[in-house]
């Protein structure tokens, strides 16, 4: 049995940035979302990885009690993004995209995550997000997307909205998806589409919540020493579903929720791949989030 | 007797947005400083116009019981600044500017402001902002700049700011001034040059301050219609030293002062030259602020 059922990309990521460099290391939006979550409950990803996907990511995500049966390796290799990443670390450029196995990814759960409660639909095509949520019926359905979904899938991406408790984008992309530069204008019309909350995602300026009737601003965690930040977002996200799926969701849990996963994300850039967040505990999130709370105290 | 001397330009702006327009309307940055002050304290503007500044302005100013006693009329035109913004309202587009008298202005206090204990030191010439710092001996200085001077003036520059108790400036300011991008390092650079304070402007997303020992971060006030930015920094910074020279400086104080300079600066920005401050009240200051003391909380 898994709490949440964390659906996206695994894969083989190549990053440089003016602090350094890796060569396939583990990537993709469900690995990162499902390591964040793993520090509060128990995600299961919905992914799919090539015969080449080196054995130790899958121990290394069992080791976090993850489950991985709905992993499924395919002939052929894995989905592989290269990227860097200039002195503005909030812009990514990408040099390569090589979909391989993921281009025919079918997301198929395994019966046990079917029953699960909790869903987190990480940035894929909105048409196969919209078949997951199809295979089961989650109490809490969270959902991310990109800029290329805007302009390719609009209307489907219409759909999945309607269909999420919690929607995620940055503020580029809700600018851009709802035609207006003003970010509550965007997030009010997004709110009227369906969605409990929304959050927009404003990199290093911190994180904004919609709710019907409120909006909650969280800064964001003052970094000196950002070394990659290739799945801020993606740890956000778990981090946030994984609190939520062990706090309920109401407006105080999603408020702590979203500080948590900013606490995450924050440990997330300070270096490569998943290194960082392989070395943290409980503890360290809890004393960022403390310092959270001292920042913002007035 | 004034609680705080407000040094800067007192100028006529012509402005245009997405959202409407404006010609040499009452401008300049200590008029927005004074202004906003005024709601907490009695400012008094060291500046100069010309001779075919409309006298309504001035009674304005006096309306507010801010002195205008260190204006000092020339012969010639006022300072004219032209210019627009479009839909990304964080960005100043200067079409003309028009020194005019401004050109030889060396500021002169009159006696009774040089006993005041509190100095706001708008963005002017560095060079002229420590002229006004050998004439009085302030126990708070709260100065501002422009990525002009850091390109022109930066010894002088770098001396105000280690005579400044508070040094405010904007991201890319500080970005530029201190050669990185990183938000934090240059915050805590300018903290070793010697000011007890450094507030770090962020536009919609807020200001950050940094202290010796803490860091405090408020986010932007969530604004559906802006209409113009104009003298938004300048507003923050008046309100800000306003309630300083009140309520004494200490960080408490000061991340105080920072809340009721961001909602002032929120009114400011609603409508175009001083039109929205004109027509709020403190009551209306007051409500802001615990908009803000809700929306940040967790």
């Amino acid at each position: 049995m898994v709490d949440i059922v964390i659906v996206g990309s695994v894969a083989l990521d190549s990053v440089k940035t003016p602090f350094g460099a890796v060569s396939d290391a583990l990537g993709g939006a469900a690995s990162y979302a499902a390591f964040a979550a793993s520090f509060f409950s128990r995600p299961g990803i919905v992914g799919v990885v090539g015969d080449d996907f080196p054995e130790e990511h899958i121990e290394l995500l069992r080791s976090r009690d993850i489950s991985t049966a709905g992993i499924k390796t395919s002939n052929g290799k894995t989905f592989r993004w290269s990227g860097y990443y200039e002195y503005d670390m909030n812009q990514a450029h990408t040099t390569e995209t090589q979909l391989n196995v993921f281009e025919n990814f079918s997301p198929e759960l395994p019966e046990d995550y079917k029953k699960s409660k909790n869903l987190f639909l990480a940035n894929i095509d909105p048409a196969l997000q919209l078949t997951v949520l199809s295979q089961m019926n989650p109490k809490l359905v969270v959902a991310d997307t990109m800029n290329y979904w805007i302009e390719k899938k609009r209307e489907q991406l219409m759909e999945v909205i309607k269909k999420s408790n919690v929607f995620l984008l940055n503020d580029s992309e809700a600018r851009e998806l709802l035609k207006t530069t003003n970010l509550i204008s965007a997030g009010r019309k997004m709110l009227s589409l369906g969605p409990d909350a929304v959050i927009i995602k404003k990199g290093e300026d911190g994180a904004l919540l919609l709710t019907d009737s409120k909006i909650f601003s969280l800064p964001g965690y003052p970094l000196e020493n950002v070394r990659d930040p290739t799945g801020a977002g993606d740890s956000f996200a778990g981090a946030f579903i994984g609190y939520l799926s062990k706090n309920g969701f109401d407006e105080s849990s999603v408020r702590k929720a979203i500080v948590y996963g900013s606490a995450v994300a924050s440990f997330n850039v300070e270096d490569f791949s998943l290194n960082r967040l392989k070395k943290i505990t409980m503890n360290d999130i809890e004393a960022r989030y403390s310092e959270f709370e001292a920042m913002v105290r007035f």
